[in-house]
């Protein structure tokens, strides 16, 4: 079975073009869901996913399926489905997310060519909103597909301009009927690139995902008092972003600590932060921060939530400030479907491509699907482990190993089945 | 010579209609250069003006000015001029400038009913873009009647949208002819509230500015590396927010420490802070900050200036990330005229008005017209010392108070010149 390198490369690099941003160095896209370049992006992949002649759905909340049900296959069996998702962060990379959808389809076109006849259909799937740029928090489109969310729900969930989910789907075209129903497959893979640098580093182009992280998201507000910057005194002053400062360095230093003393995979950030009235001439009276805490470890993420919380009841008694906390999304680690790693390493031996164990400090679609049937996450290496960033890069050659294992593994569990 | 207290008050609660803003506590108003609240605003001001006789002009620049000559005047005569500002800071008060421009005009309406005889005409000044909240950094329209900045300089200037001052003055159809020219006055005088809790504490209706601050501004910008928040292990990163953040805390320790050991006047803040990409799963990658560096002493501001490079040192060594550093505003402390001072405290004195020296911590337009004439620049306390907030205050007992310390004033300066 031959993976076609150049033509999975096309299919990437005709993909990077829809949001791509003019940028110096690396090449970048902004593909939030719901605009212009989403629509685009979508109605490509539908096409490529038509040229191989798999029959292609969208459900209520956007989520692209493409069916190929070969004369092998017994139509009514469980499928195998593979996938991600094709939005973006801002400004963010060409591999992350795009990978995992091209390669999916790549693998199905490889079968098609090798005349594998798997008992099963196969299935290459997109999921709306991975990135939660737009709507709500992540996951968007695999949390309907698994059920944890239903459709009305997503559907209502309003951007930063009031504007729905269902709204922005009409507006481009992708709202389409039913939901995609996950627990219906028999199986799922995900294929993504790392960002991180592990396999960089070993030197080996494919893993195989043992845990995905758990993740919380912590959203904070520090009130102090909005005031001239000229005639307030440093004593009378209560300084927002004075306070806030000591805050996000104590989450930092919380991960510091929890990597040296109990789980060297946990990670806490503070990526945003707004400044209220935002004025150099005026001292700070409001500040929103946003957390993201995670750790394959779900006592370690505990250990990290409560350093945060309590370093904001020591700026609230140093500095007069008040504070607010909440902790609007919290999912915990996930580990991957046992055999289906197994599968995934076999796959790479009989390839002659090496594998390894690795785990995944990003979210997934794959934390979800994993809850309703069994579930493999793949990763290729991140050149300098660089994502959500338009320096992000994969070796082109890498994409096709593993693209390559994760279509052994596909068919391994499409035609395994058959015997039983 | 009688202030009328009411007139004065609805002068200022008719201004603090435009822009007012929806807010639970105090009042609040937005009044950006060349808005639609900008407009109305200064179309309120000229028929105020209009109604008490005095000859209205528009400069090129925005800046409005009302002239009284008296019958006793010699039109030739270099007047005494008096005023503030109308514009506001985002979600500002409503007597920060509005109580300057309008006293400055219930001043004249006093010499009017009370029958005085200035040998000077009288004018009553409204500057353009005091505050510097849309266009460069504040004081614009004084800076052009000083001649700091050509008509022409202050014409081009682009706010965030690539719209020139020119432009939004022809918007609200307030870009007039000629320069006001604040050289050919013979003293000039600002009151202003105070902005801080001074004379609230000792209980003084009217403080006189013995010196305004020096003012500088910063620009600093922090790279780091954006990454995914989720994949890239704690000491992988390069988080622009954490090398940033201590440099806020280095401002304010800074700040601090100058306070306790050289002047205790000094202040350093940092205003406004934006992160980029600003997103709770994405570590940040560049932070640029604004830090607004006062004192009544050059010497010590130069200090927190040099604390603030130095922690910019040490974040490049420690934490990896790049910094630049500019410093695009920077005015030295502000003497005023000591003839105008103690004018101001012998008519204190003759109306039965407490008044108390007291520097001044904010910026004023005074600061430019100082450099070309006399100035005397007079607080009215701030109930708590808030201001740039809907919060701010000023009793209207204090507002009329205060207005009838500079109108003995102005009258003095105006006729005592006859004397000469």
């Amino acid at each position: 079975m031959n993976v076609d390198r150049d033509r999975l490369r096309a299919d990437i690099e005709a993909n990077a073009e829809h949001g791509e941003i003019a940028i110096e160095a690396g090449r970048g896209r902004t593909v939030l869901t719901g605009t212009k370049a989403n629509r685009s992006a979508r109605e490509t992949l539908v096409e490529r996913m038509e040229d191989a002649d798999l029959d292609v759905t969208v459900d209520a909340v956007g989520n692209i399926a493409g069916t190929w049900t070969p004369d092998s296959a017994d139509p009514d069996a469980a499928p195998v489905a593979a996938g991600s998702h094709v939005d973006s962060v801002p400004e963010g990379g060409i591999f992350d997310g795009p990978l995992g959808v091209y390669a999916a389809l790549e693998a199905v076109r490889a079968m098609q060519e090798a005349d594998v006849e798997p008992a099963r259909p196969v299935v290459v799937v997109s999921f709306t909103e991975e990135e939660g740029q737009r709507f709500a928090d992540g996951l968007l489109g695999s949390s309907v597909a698994v059920g944890e969310r239903t459709v009305e729900e997503a559907l209502a969930i309003q951007d930063d301009d009031g504007i729905t989910l269902g709204e922005a789907l009409d507006e481009i075209g992708f709202r389409g009927e039913g939901r995609l129903d996950a627990s219906a497959w028999d199986a799922w893979y995900e294929l993504h690139v790392e960002q991180d640098t592990r396999l960089e580093r070993e030197g080996v182009p494919v893993g195989v995902v043992t845990t995905i992280t758990g993740i919380t998201h912590c959203e904070v507000e520090v009130l102090g008092e909005a005031n001239h910057a000229g005639a307030t005194p440093m004593d009378e002053r209560t300084d927002a972003l004075a306070a806030a400062s000591e805050v996000v360095l104590d989450v930092e230093a919380a991960a510091n600590d929890v990597v040296d003393q109990e789980s060297e995979t946990a990670v806490g950030t503070v990526g945003s932060l707004d400044v209220s009235p935002n004025a150099t001439n005026v001292v700070p009276g409001k500040i929103e921060m946003g957390v993201d805490i995670r750790d394959i470890d779900y006592q370690s993420m505990q250990t990290i939530v409560e350093a945060t919380q309590a370093s904001l009841s020591v700026v609230e008694q140093s500095r007069g400030v008040e504070t607010s906390f909440e902790r609007p999304f919290d999912l915990e680690p996930t580990p991957m479907s046992e055999e289906l790693r197994a599968g995934a390493h076999c796959a790479g031996e009989e390839a002659g491509i090496e594998t390894m164990d690795i785990h995944s400090g990003a979210a997934h679609d794959t934390m979800h699907v994993a809850d309703v049937t069994d579930a493999s996450l793949l990763f290729a290496p991140s050149v300098d482990g660089i994502s959500h960033n338009p320096l992000e890069w994969t070796e082109w050659e890498d994409c096709a190993k593993a693209t390559r294992v994760m279509a052994g593994a596909m068919a391994g569990a499409a035609g395994a089945d058959l015997s039983l």
